[in-house]
């Protein structure tokens, strides 16, 4: 951030006053410019036993696998931003949805949320940011060739809890990878 | 928005190619400037059989009572933000957190995440953002006099699983208001 979205003139960083973090403020009007978290937001699409996964046709991570998932929008809610992103992805409409696994991500400043939820049909096509999609097995997940730690993880409590058919909601964070370089604000 | 944060042009709204939803477009560098809801974070602060209140000396809703809760910031987990609120609003350190409500408020853009969580002693006391903090049983807990729509509803969540010691994650949405204006964005 270099200029005041409000105004056009040049920003810098402070701490404002009652505040204890460097927030860009505008050097005119004063207007603070905070900067917080984003939202992902997507689901375990289940056709019966199976999961349907689809493969990205997009940066990053193109040619991966990943659940249907994506930057929640304003004016929605996070479970119909999980319907939104299946329904632009995999072309699939999905119902009775149940929190699952929340990610936080925090060197990237995204928190992922899944939803376990159950495919109202067969009738699914590859979005226009997926290649392919498909549904697996749980023998046949490609699971070296998943797009993201969050996605291997929701997978992994999915087919461990699955057998005792009891679903606990999960709340952790993954890690840095190492040699991340952190993004620039 | 009126001007590009990256380059100080003007900004006008577009969807942009492959895209569904007006952004704010800069006008120069063609920068697409996304806007996405934001999490507030907070806790259920319990001592025994009691709960931990602030009141809030801020806007808005200056002078109600709240559970201690605020925005999530970059860098942190929620459950780190939680605890985080926790500390400037009440001067009070929790520990074993535990997700517990999910609640969407899509008209304001925003998702209130509450943890149940255990105060580490009764050393607490009012932060700059706080009028007064105090432990109330449940049956003084002050229904009518409480700030935000997610804190009544966490709490009625709270004491109604408490008897059976039993605290099934909830994932839900309030309602506009009605007569809200909804914000400027």
């Amino acid at each position: 951030m270099k200029f005041c979205s409000q105004c056009g003139h040049s920003v810098s960083q402070h701490i404002p006053q009652g505040d204890s973090r460097l927030r860009y403020v505008c050097d005119h009007c004063q207007t603070i410019h905070y900067q917080n978290p984003n939202i992902v937001a997507g689901c375990v699409p289940t056709w019966g036993t199976q999961v349907l996964l689809c493969r990205r046709a997009i940066e990053p991570r193109k040619g991966f696998w990943t659940l249907p998932a994506g930057f929640m929008e304003n004016g929605e809610t996070v479970e119909q931003a999980a319907q939104r992103e299946t329904r632009e992805e995999a072309c699939a409409e999905v119902a009775n949805l149940s929190i699952y696994t929340l990610i936080d991500v925090p060197h990237i400043n995204q928190v992922h949320i899944f939803y376990r939820a159950e495919l109202l049909s067969r009738d699914f096509a590859a979005g226009e940011e997926s290649l392919e999609v498909r549904l697996f097995d749980e023998a046949d997940i490609p699971w070296s060739e998943l797009a993201f730690r969050t996605v291997s993880r929701t997978l992994e409590c999915f087919f461990a809890d699955r057998p005792g058919q009891v679903y606990p909601v999960r709340s952790e964070a993954v890690p840095p990878l190492a040699g991340l370089i952190k993004p620039q604000q």
